[in-house]
């Protein structure tokens, strides 16, 4: 992408509005802006992390046996008065009546409605365990929406459902989600913690929160510096197999929210200097809740003895938009945004120190070429800017790579290749950097 | 993926509200279920389609020089009390209150928030021509929504906007969209005919809607026979160059919609052989509307001679979820659905004819390891039902090929690979089966 012919709008200023520093980068490196309380645009370079966000999460809901379908964002209030969470659920919601005068809602959650679509078709334990999950934009109406994305009003969610015949078998479904977010996580370049949890007005009995720690966090968490250290379960993880000692090894440290802390028990199992208190950003959330949706919707299956019985599900959300914010909270620096490799809007930012410069425009031309035709995503900066102001955006946005092509070191025949992460800057002839880059 | 772990829940019978053939198909292939009047769940063979569409549609916006973003669903009213049209859009639209009694509305269209974001960073001409696009759920609350997701409620919408400094640029963006538009229902396997249209509640005065013949077409159309034929613009095509031969070429013969029809004309101007008069399926709509959101909203950029003047816009969409409805009218038989390769679900159906027997468990394992390590998405009917459910099952979903493995043709060393689209049948050895496949 060119970025003449690109929309970037950058901002100079910080906005007054953004308190935490995922939302200030956000907003200044144009990728998102406000269009009402809480309700965001995701401008070219938002979209394309969202994008890359939202894949990585689909490749490991695929990899653990969810199937991906596509509820619609507008539900009838009646199936949430089946489960007689329509006059619970508040403010939150947000309620809506359509031209005949019926009642619908903005869906905050999809419980209701994977039940009705689950007992809809599903008659026997033979079509069990199913793991149904989507990626939709859901509508919760806080009362003060802040922190840009992070507490949106308008937010995009993979929320996964799991059916199961019985508590055992749902929690061998549970923990294919559970090792699947320890993946995804990963792949995003986050080290996020499964902690015990309240599970809220989703309900049920067994829940855990996914959390990165990160100074701006939301909650104050507590855990065992081991959880730092821990390994994650490969590519080829039977997901079939017994993932119950991978999970048991996570669960088996010390890890609490504020809500389940428990200062003796911390102190006394774990030494001093293993002892981490800091603030923890939620990054995704599970919950086993057993029949508490089955039973009111009657969603059954007969089991091998022909008797019905209702399904137990769990549930299982991450936020692809929220997620975007935590990355950037989890990485960047006072220049800018540092994005991890897997979710980079474009791998290399490649600079032209001199527009209109015959050699530099040639040679940034090719190099444009080349590494486009070697699959990877390039944003050329093409245009006329003066060189100061280049710099600044490409730390700003963040990418990967820089490669800085100017007529200094052209006449050299050198390109000057920059780490984003690490600082690092490398003087390369054209060939070395172009080599570096495709690998 | 195995059907045995699979969601698809097919119907036997065929429902009665069904009143077209896609309706029908869908609801018995399991692709969609209706959640209320007019809204619907993609299952997940529908799903595939719907993604697979959306893709290629994006590939074409990003080729023609389009740049994806994402706008919410929820829109302040406000923005519409701008353009005048909040109170002009009367009942399709959805009208919210939130919890702090604002006058939100769930998005039917975008021209408002797109002159927003617009507005917002543009301030010279020197950032023109742009062309902002994204692929959103919109709603609008048709009166009696009918014939499935092909007139729903919530509904899959590209919609793209274009910003130029004038007339003359704004036409050369108009027809970048229309040759995309060209390219992209003949991906979808679709001939649509570019016709001259009203504008409605768009506004602007010159507008196209995108055709394609249908028996059950929506509304009548008439057409000169010769635009069947004509070439669909290649992927060289260069979209910086002149389109204007292409488009004249297109809208050279004959073509209108029943509220455009003179029929006088239609039989001066062309042979009788060449006249059709059929019924046709709306699959996209393109407008140029000029300053009619831009003046009102103070849209305005900087010209070559630093006045300001408010800029000239056009808008382009289609709807992905509609044009799953309309590939299967076009594409369909008796049995089933008939799936252009570039939009099925799987490209593969592949049957085991006797699940459980060892020989052809074995070669169907190695098929579908092999087919899949191709790069080819394979559905394998792993299940215990009879032959005769399966074989009704893969015409019903309508995959390009079915390869299908039975006992006695096994111990014979063959297989059958059956085209769906041809009803061809050829009995084959397993390795040229792959190959054919493979290609």
């Amino acid at each position: 992408m060119r970025l003449s012919r690109y929309f970037l709008p950058i901002l100079k200023e910080t906005p007054k509005e953004a308190e935490i520093v995922s939302h200030r980068l956000m907003l200044r490196a144009g990728m998102v802006r406000q269009e009402a309380a809480g309700i965001y645009a995701w401008l070219p370079l938002g979209h394309r992390v969202l994008k890359k966000v939202e894949q990585i999460v689909r490749e490991e809901q695929n990899r653990a046996g969810a199937i991906e379908l596509l509820m619609p964002t507008i539900q009838a209030a009646d199936l949430w008065r089946e489960s007689g969470r329509y006059d619970d659920y508040g403010k939150e919601m947000l309620r809506i009546q359509d031209r005949h005068e019926r009642d619908m809602l903005f869906g905050p959650t999809n419980e209701e409605m994977i039940t009705e679509i689950f007992r809809a078709y599903v008659r026997s334990y033979k079509d069990l365990p199913l793991n149904l999950y989507h990626i939709q934009w859901k509508f919760r109406d806080e009362v003060r929406p802040r922190f840009g994305v992070m507490r949106s009003r308008e937010f995009l969610m993979k929320d996964a459902y799991s059916f199961d015949l019985d508590q055992e078998s749902a929690r061998r479904s549970y923990n294919k989600m559970f090792v699947a977010y320890l993946r995804t996580f990963a792949r995003l370049g986050l080290k996020a913690i499964p902690m015990a949890a309240d599970s809220g007005p989703i309900g049920g009995d067994m829940s855990h929160e996914f959390i990165i720690l990160a100074k701006t966090g939301e909650s104050e968490v507590f855990c065992d510096r081991a959880l730092l250290d821990l390994p994650i379960p490969g590519e080829d993880t039977d997901f079939d197999g017994d993932l119950s000692p991978i999970v048991n090894e996570w669960l088996g440290s010390y890890a609490a929210t504020d809500e389940k802390h428990d200062p003796a028990k911390f102190e006394a199992d774990i030494p001093e200097d293993r002892r981490i208190s800091a603030r923890g950003i939620e990054v995704g959330h599970i919950f086993y809740f057993g029949t508490k949706y089955s039973e009111p919707m009657k969603a059954v299956v007969a089991g091998p003895d022909g008797t019905e019985k209702p399904v137990h599900m769990g549930s299982y959300g991450i936020g692809p938009s929220r997620l975007v914010a935590a990355i950037i909270e989890a990485s960047h620096d006072d220049a800018g945004i540092i994005w991890p490799q897997s979710v980079a809007p474009f791998d290399v930012g490649l600079i032209n120190l001199k527009s209109g410069d015959a050699a530099t425009d040639g040679t940034c031309e090719d190099l444009y070429a080349k590494l486009t035709a070697a699959g990877l995503d390039v944003l050329y900066d093409d245009t006329a800017e003066r060189a100061g102001s280049k710099f600044a955006t490409a730390e700003l946005i963040g990418l990967p790579w820089q490669l800085v092509v100017g007529p200094k070191g052209l006449a050299e025949g050198s390109v000057e290749l920059k780490n984003r992460a690490t600082g690092e800057k490398q003087s390369l002839s054209v060939d070395s950097a172009l080599a570096r880059l495709i690998g």
